[in-house]
């Protein structure tokens, strides 16, 4: 499929992250505005709320898109999803009929300020990226015992809090917790010293489930991709963590990018699942390709200073799809809500240049990276500025995600003043 | 305090769960009706909602009761739970002057279904019961490492789905799931043999927060405390949860009690927490008593055969509050809302009659019970009736809760067949 031609010229651009080809949606404001729906198209905003409000868009008898989130939209299913997608491309391409109904409802992005997307009704982290497990793995119990038995027969995982999840842009708090060094007897509550970034893709329930599906339904469930960048505290999570998971190490918060990029936009760019060396189970077995193929990057940048690339690396270097992870989710009858949000897991590739978060870049402290700057890092500094991108490259064009971005500071002195 | 007369005379007894004293909160329906709020008083259900569309009750200005659960007063905080019981104590005290007026608002109880009492927003489950982890610990790691070294210095906890929670009488489905037996290479999709149950007392959280707040903070945001049963499948469980922790071993169900029984209704139990053997960081330090002396107990009813009650333990039994494991929850800064529920953890006493699971009840299996009907259990069989009663038991009155009662259903034979 090649670029598709919008009259919003600034989206006619190959290496522009919203073409006419894209469409991502998210929740937008502007000075003195309220916050409302919108679709990305090059450099502006169509404001979907006022767009349905004018009439100009109609999926059915009650509004959609009269609260400031999505989760409407996603509780109708796949065909109102493809009936807004269809509806969009003929207000937005080059020469359609509309465009002059169409045009005062553009706000241009660098005036907008963005909010959630979506609300998250639960949200569960995944564990699926092998390279990111084996290393973690090993560091914390041995290259022998690096991946558990059971990763490479079920997409291991955990439920986060949802509460936690907030958009890109949003400051984030190096959190206190309790931790305990390898030197000392007791452990002590204390600002995190080693807090780190987790570079995942988030995937998003659009329709509820109550009961087992199978992988292909979980895949007509889901309804669309964010990046997904999940905080994580791991001094606190090495103390806390066994024997019933992470908990207090990733409850500070989980940043998503703004704009929900829908299945129908990757549509070109599924791809299949790496060679596995046992089968998988009937109820988790691929049924076509359900990854995508995605450049993803981190970036760092210290307070003032310019950033510095640390990671890249893609989305199909994951060992299961989202769709995999929400059929297992689903497999002890647990019912799935309109909202919930599903990490990856940490997407690290075979290359030292590829690894998803600090932890791994920097070997757990001990090999510290060098930025362009010349300062280094093993964990985040107060005052630095991580962003995760994606990409999809097509042909002609690019599907992007609008980046997640996060600038940590200081902990509190105190954290209980009030 | 001694027991407080009511004009509803079935309340006037020291045995009955819902006396004056009392006041819990739930929603039911009758037939043909919708479900709305209510109080229980006796044999009888104050309509909550009808009092107050009728101006019995007026406690804000737009109303609280207009919707099927307990949320929106909930949020209200402290000072309207108070007004509201205080306002409640008046209207249904021996020689009430409004008596004839709330009198048509009275519903059999025998007549109500009961539905959810509120909205959960998140569900957490803790680990704070000694005498159960221990227990536990000592048969999957044995007795040297049966606690693990956070243990006693942090209420370990995990997130679960709030989607899975469930009102007392829900039938409960066996599940499938992943399992490997220990005499198999390869693990296989089949239902859970090992079903179970867990003792445990749910505390909701009334007022939001966001950020770390104390102990004495968090008791003031806990709006009151349900009975709560986390059914486990103890082989999926022992398969998946390394090294994340549970996931689909409790992502079935959770059940609990139909009446919310407010904090100001339980004061007169509270009671300490143990001695410890490490003194809690100053931010875990107990700061009075936060626990609160509930009677508990297990009763099992094979299909068409009497009950037989398998275990008698108290609330008492537990290391940490749910004050405690709130606030620790917070600590890394995770913003709490109205309606999180907070799983206590499986309470289980020293002696073997006072254990919180089948698991410990029967050592894994090995030293299977008998019921009084001389059948044997190691774990849940289809048709099993399990019910969990909690009561307070005051001076001439007595603070019930209302079972917790699930049956257990047959797996389904396709868990994918639609």
């Amino acid at each position: 499929m090649p670029l598709m031609k919008s009259w919003v010229t600034s989206a006619n651009d190959a290496a522009h992250p919203f073409p006419l080809n894209n469409l991502p949606y998210g929740v937008f404001s502007t000075e003195g505005t309220d916050p409302r729906c919108g679709v990305a198209i090059g450099d502006m905003i169509l404001d979907v709320t006022a767009a349905e409000a004018e009439g100009l868009i109609t999926l059915s008898d009650t509004p959609l898109f009269d609260v400031p989130f999505w989760n409407e939209l996603m509780e109708e299913g796949p065909a109102v999803w493809a009936a807004l997608r269809e509806r969009l491309l003929a207000l937005l391409a080059e020469g359609a009929e509309e465009q002059a109904k169409v045009e005062p409802l553009l706000v241009p992005m660098d005036e907008a300020e963005m909010h959630m997307p979506f609300a998250v009704s639960e949200y569960t982290d995944f564990y699926a990226g092998r390279h990111h497990a084996t290393n973690v793995g090993t560091m914390f119990r041995g290259a022998e015992n690096a991946l558990p038995p059971n990763w490479l027969h079920i997409p291991i995982g955990y439920n986060g809090r949802a509460s936690s999840v907030v958009v890109s842009g949003t400051e984030i708090r190096r959190p206190w917790g309790q931790l305990k060094s390898p030197d000392h007897d007791q452990p002590a509550f204390m600002p995190c010293r080693r807090f780190d970034i987790e570079l995942e893709m988030g995937a998003i329930v659009g329709t509820p489930s109550d009961g087992p599906i199978t992988v292909q339904e979980a895949d007509d469930h889901i309804f669309g991709y964010v990046l997904l960048n999940d905080w994580s505290a791991r001094d606190i999570q090495a103390w806390e963590y066994q024997p019933l998971g992470p908990f207090q190490a990733k409850a500070t918060a989980t940043s998503i990018s703004p704009w929900i990029v829908t299945k129908a936009a990757l549509e070109p760019f599924r791809t299949d699942t790496p060679a596995r060396e046992f089968e998988l189970l009937d109820h988790l077995k691929d049924c076509g390709p359900m990854l995508y193929d995605i450049d993803l990057e981190v970036t760092i940048a210290p307070e003032g200073k310019p950033a510095t690339t640390i990671a890249r690396t893609n989305y199909d270097e994951m060992y299961y799809s989202a769709a995999q992870q929400l059929a297992h989710h689903t497999s002890a009858g647990c019912p799935m809500n309109t909202g919930d949000l599903l990490g990856s897991g940490t997407i690290s590739g075979a290359e030292k240049s590829q690894r998803g978060s600090l932890l791994e870049l920097s070997w757990g402290g001990k090999e510290p990276i060098t930025l362009d700057s010349g300062e280094t890092r093993s964990f985040i500094e107060d005052g630095d500025t991580l962003s995760l991108k994606g990409a999809a490259k097509g042909d002609g064009y690019t599907i992007g995600f609008g980046d997640c971005v996060g600038t940590v500071l200081p902990a509190l002195k105190d954290p209980f003043a009030r």
